[in-house]
């Protein structure tokens, strides 16, 4: 008889307990119809990752594991649920449960990551050793939950005091016969990190001398991106993994690549021994475009409105909407003020009509002029920058007029580079509800255009968009780089020290120009108060703003010298 | 000869590390003038707590560590620090170092809160057993750090697996001599949590056998309130508490109260042993207005703007600024539209004039019919919250151009029942860099201003304000009991919720009308995406929105019923 476990690739809904668990019920039938022995969910597939502070909530944890257990099935299940605290001077623990054949707690995560966007030590307590599930559709498997799995293989960004993987392989050289091993995952999408999850997989299945298999969620939850990519790693270095994005059933023979199949769309990569993963060149598209279809989705959102300047960003933020709720369910607004230059109104109708989306043209000069007579003393006699930032602010309260009058969800069309530089108007381009490329620097804002055009088979956005120089059209021939370092030098100084942690002296040692690190790290430091009011932006690298960047606002004047 | 520990109750800057060290030592010389044998800071307060990512960036640990072993005194000072990490696999500890004659570590923090708004499993990593310093100024003393002292007394949410007041009691068991325990706090204020903080300490005290004293943080720090009232407690009952919200000195003679004495502002309480500590009616005054001044302060902002309805919650916020930056450094703007009521602009007038504030009146009407006429379409068409909202937005707008042109900061004036209830304007009157009573309930808020009257002398906030129906004006007639039920039962309810965690089964249980909680729960879930995007606010409650509250954003549907 085959051994086939079922890895079950699914996008839940946080908090969408009965939904969730009928995804899980249907997927475990298409396993059973695919001749699977087992299957075996994501990590907290009932809850879905991350719930957060539902599970504050009294009854939010026994609903999940009354759910988790009723989930009827003719062959066995491993369900990653949140499960009840030992005591009532305990927290909950992130588990799994069998069902299907007979209920009963398998495995409670070990290794509790609480780093980045993980919070986990504030929510659950940890366990002292991984599960084991026996005659498991005839299969002896033992059980580990995510991060478990990832202390083996030293990719952890602090060491932990145990390693469960080591453990597993301490069992089986006691004598403890086992034909697999397994990992209910919810481990998020990093652009920059493609091979790291096949390593750890790789690392495992090696050690254990037997198959290591991680089904891992997939879909946007808030600001987190799963990319999927379930797998199956053997002990001579091969890898099968499933395909990003989408959810399936991944039929993993325990036997090898050759007998096991991906039951969804797209399609699976088999990497050798001496392979790698590497994400294709428009993956972060595919990122992107799910996170914001996901936020909608799950929100009842079915439209989207945004201001369209004839600029890169806003026409990269409009095909991100365009692929998320169709064409036909996005406005572009065309916001034209006395400073804009005709290429912007040309520009932002040439992406509407190549993308078959709704715009409109909306003057803003009558009320530009109304406010300035309302205002006149203050504009007069204040800083400039209040008059900038009144168009903007302008431009903000007609994208949300359009967003409340037609029931849409308007969306804030800044880049990583600039509202890391606070280069950006609270309430004015910031305004929206989700920001789909608030986690993209400039350059990689370009690149993505670029992904747009090729995807879709023609220039969505035109050549005129993709080369002018950036300009926020505020003041007379204003650009960005009157105020700003050309986007490359910023993205890289941003880069190294958002993503890297260097500080300023390490930056100019690689050879960065002093006086530009030092403004762009200053500027870095005082906006912080604008990344407070950011609205969620899909993670694609590993320090998003948002839930994973927890900088103290006020005062931060002397440390950065 | 006398012994006296001085405990520095210090309001430190987060990330002002030079600024820090330069208030310890100013304070240790105020403790070397009194007579005091050595002196002990707050939790971190080389760093300012909490110093969040900051932690982080490669040089920061290095900076305060070098910056807290160089501080000079006279006498030993136990500074809190962050200290190196053990290895490069480890996290910091949150540690004290002993500097003044010598310089070394003394202890690192072993219980780490990791609930609400702490984050330190994030962070740092235990220690396992408490410090000692001996001879430090001809004593013996323990050395412990904030919630290092809270499990002895079981007044944590949850059980750690160690004890170290019992680890302390069980070392003088074994004949180790000690004169006194200590321990460095930075523990936040709670409005109504009085006592918890004393209890712990009156514990630990009986428990030890000898005094215990906690040196705790004053001030604010973004979000963060910290109330000090450092304290000594004696094992037979008797605790001696320092004042709130004022840096100063507490000379503690271990000996017993009477020869103890606090240098700065206010005076100190002594609880008998039978007595707990109840904050003053107006401790919340002193709160809110605390938090407000440090992070104007904390962030070189010198002026503050805000919009004046003629309502309560305005009115209120107006009374804060007042006393923070002073009357002369605050604008308030009254807006009225063609549905302010005649009060609207009479009572306005009235707080401002009382505290002496800027005051101005810039009527939208002209904005709103330009906007209403360059937005015909989309208001006659769309869903009429387009119209109102446009209103609040308006006068964001207005109170925006107000701070930009003249270097203030807005304020945000909504309060938490409304902000738990959605019943406000996203980019409206949400707008602003801080929200002075967003941790207010809205009968909380009346309590405040009648607080105001008192301390100011007269009625700076007028009988029609504190009487009439509290109303957005937005629409003809408008009032917010049209859209939620009564105040009194809406804070009910959302207290239940939110500070108790009671569910909607368990409130209705308490007494209240189901269709009510179901209702005011449902708002509540549904406008967690406005609070995304809220400023940060003065927090006195158990769980303020923001970073205490974190709740999934998208999908809350099926999981309250």
């Amino acid at each position: 008889m085959a051994s086939k476990i079922a890895l079950l690739q699914a996008n839940p809904t946080v908090g969408d307990i009965a939904g969730n668990a009928e995804r899980i019920s249907s997927m475990a039938q298409i396993a059973v119809e695919h001749g699977a022995n087992c299957a075996i969910s994501t990590e907290l597939a009932i809850s879905g990752y991350p719930p957060r502070d539902l599970l504050f909530q009294q009854d939010f944890v026994e609903k999940c594991q009354v759910q988790a257990t009723s989930i009827q099935s003719s062959i066995p299940i491993l369900v990653g649920t949140p499960v009840k605290a030992k005591d009532s001077r305990s927290r909950p623990g992130n588990g799994a449960i069998r069902c299907g054949e007979a209920n009963r707690e398998v495995v409670r995560k070990q290794l509790l990551p609480t780093y980045d966007v993980f919070d986990e030590a504030r929510y659950f307590d940890p366990d002292e050793r991984p599960g084991i599930a026996r005659t498991f559709g005839d299969l002896d498997i033992a059980v580990t939950i995510c991060e478990d799995a990832w202390q083996h293989s030293g990719k952890t960004p602090v060491d932990y005091d145990s390693d469960p993987i080591s453990q597993i392989v301490e069992w089986c050289r006691q004598g403890v016969d086992l034909d697999a091993t397994v990992n209910l995952s919810a481990s998020p999408y990093h652009a920059t990190k493609a091979g790291v999850r096949i390593e750890v997989a790789r690392t495992a299945a090696k050690s254990l001398g037997h198959p290591f298999l991680l089904a891992n969620q997939v879909g946007g939850n808030d600001d987190l991106l799963f990319d999927g990519r379930s797998l199956i790693a053997w002990p001579d270095g091969q890898v099968l993994v499933g395909p990003a994005w989408k959810e399936g059933v991944l039929i993993a023979d325990l036997s090898g690549p050759d007998n096991s199949e991906w039951i969804g769309e797209g399609v699976m990569t088999l990497l050798k021994p001496d392979e790698n993963l590497i994400f294709p060149e428009d993956d972060i598209l595919d990122a992107v475009v799910t996170g914001l279809s996901d936020y909608c989705r799950k929100s009842g959102i079915n439209k989207i409105v945004l201001g369209l300047s004839g600029g890169i960003d806003s026409a990269v933020a409009a095909c991100i909407a365009s692929c998320a709720v169709g064409p036909e369910n996005v406005t572009g607004l065309s916001m034209p003020s006395r400073h804009s230059s005709d290429h912007s109104i040309s520009d932002a109708t040439d992406t509407a009509k190549a993308l078959g989306i709704n715009f409109e043209i909306i003057g803003i000069e009558n009320m530009h002029k109304c406010s300035e007579s309302t205002l006149e003393n203050l504009l007069e006699n204040g800083h400039p920058v209040a008059g900038e930032n009144l168009q903007a602010r302008l431009r903000g309260l007609i994208v949300m007029a359009h967003a409340n009058a037609n029931g849409a969800m308007a969306i804030a069309t800044g880049n990583k580079s600039e509202l890391g530089q606070g280069y950006c108007t609270l309430y004015g381009d910031m305004a929206g509800g989700y920001a789909p490329i608030g986690d993209l620097y400039k350059m990689e804002v370009y690149g993505l255009a670029e992904s747009f055009n090729q995807r879709l088979g023609k220039d969505v956005i035109n050549q005129s968009t993709m080369t002018k120089p950036p300009s926020a059209e505020l003041a007379p021939g204003q650009k960005d780089e009157d105020s700003l370092p050309p986007y490359p030098i910023l993205d890289e100084i941003l880069r190294h020290h958002i993503e890297h942690g260097l500080d300023a002296t390490e930056i100019i040692a690689t050879g960065q120009d002093e006086k530009t690190v030092n403004d762009v790290l200053k500027r870095l430091s005082s906006s912080e108060h604008k990344r407070w009011q950011m609205a969620p932006a899909p993670r694609v690298s590993k320090r998003a703003f948002g839930q994973g960047w927890r900088q103290p606002l006020a005062a931060r004047h002397d440390w950065r010298g």
